[in-house]
């Protein structure tokens, strides 16, 4: 996969995508990405990026020419349809489903705009997708590019060891994860629960599976409503919560 | 304010910490952060920071141990009394308001896993909050906590400038932005709508309100059922969309 990623804050980029698993993705050759700064993309004498807006008004927005110009530059060197990203939010929520969505592709192009608006005529002629990854301001689009990078990066084959991919992923299920517990049995007077220690494997596949219903009971009733639970499953709910 | 990140991957923040708004929120003594790698606290003999989960399956789990005496260690460098933050898929889903309501506080610790579940333990007795920036899978708590870390210090007072701040932000409003527009007139053959061009400050006032209302019904239409718009504008809502 290739990504590029239009920011004015290139620098913001290095940390995250040299470590962990998005730098063994570059090293397994899963993915290379690289920054574009739209700023080089200016035909003004100052390389001014964005102007006040048309009607009034305070803040600046982004013109679409640099934007137009350095997107059609990274199209011009491949063969590839990329999917154009972006990052505001106005977009879509992102979800895992869109995660998956963007792992099948071979080209994704980030627009990360920051704390400016984004001239409407990027949204209409320019972009395929406009994300947001959650109801709340950032200064810029660069971390959420970055989190969709993270989310679909994971997915690409090979990407993760058996360690990393074992753990049960809440929004792959569709429930929140039950509760775990390691080493040491007693810790400041908090114990394990008896059940985790009593090797009846059916109990305890028995109870993680109610713990995890609970969870997301009181936790996120929205997901559980679109969950798909067993017949039984839900008689032991109306059991243990009668307002469900 | 005082931030504190407990992690195993510091690295991963040098690149947006040291850039734009936090960089900038540093430098005028808004918030100072530091970082702490957890395996740094650990008491055995291979600086292990995680273990199998009681009660047998795949993958792995962090000890209570290392990040208890990781969180007392910070706790007993400062007098305040620290909001202390778990980032996991189970947490309560961050928002605007919530933003808003760690900008008050003096002192915030973030507790960052990575592709391992967190013993139970740590929830329940260590953390006062637990976050989720959205429902999408990542390999670490890293991002969301620079996710919360940039929507929280721009709250800080003094961090944002006008030209930064004068933007009417989507999640403040409750409803979404609408378009923008400037130079030039006429891009591509792809023109700035008249109205904006007409120098009527009512009407453009009155169309740019009608656009951020159509806008969030187009897009979130569950951000629109929580807003209080105006008799008004519920008449003319019916008139334009008449499934609302």
């Amino acid at each position: 996969m290739q990504i590029d990623i239009l920011t004015l804050f290139p620098e913001m980029f290095n940390g995250v995508m040299q470590s962990s698993i998005l730098k063994k993705a570059q090293e397994m050759n899963a993915f290379q990405y690289s920054t574009v700064d739209f700023r080089n993309y200016t035909e003004n004498k100052h390389n001014k990026v964005d102007d006040s807006p048309y009607g009034g008004g305070a803040g600046m927005v982004l013109m679409p020419q640099p934007i137009f110009d350095a997107v059609d530059a990274v199209k011009s060197s491949t063969k590839n349809k990329p999917r154009i990203v972006l990052m505001c939010p106005q977009g879509e929520p992102y979800t895992q489903q869109k995660a998956e969505e963007f792992a099948e592709e071979e080209h994704l192009i980030f627009i990360c705009g920051h704390y400016e608006g984004y001239d409407e005529r990027i949204r209409q002629e320019l972009v395929t997708d406009e994300i947001s990854i959650g109801d709340y301001v950032l200064t810029g689009g660069e971390l959420g590019a970055m989190v969709v990078i993270d989310s679909v990066v994971r997915l690409l084959p090979g990407v993760l060891g058996n360690a990393e991919s074992a753990t049960a992923d809440s929004f792959s299920t569709g429930l929140l994860e039950h509760p775990h517990y390691t080493r040491p049995a007693n810790f400041r007077g908090l114990k394990v629960p008896d059940i985790l220690l009593s090797g009846h494997h059916k109990k305890i596949e028995n109870w993680r599976r109610q713990q995890s219903i609970l969870r997301t009971l009181e936790r996120r009733k929205d997901l559980l409503e679109k969950y798909d639970l067993s017949e039984q499953e839900k008689q032991w709910l109306i059991e243990v919560d009668k307002t469900f």
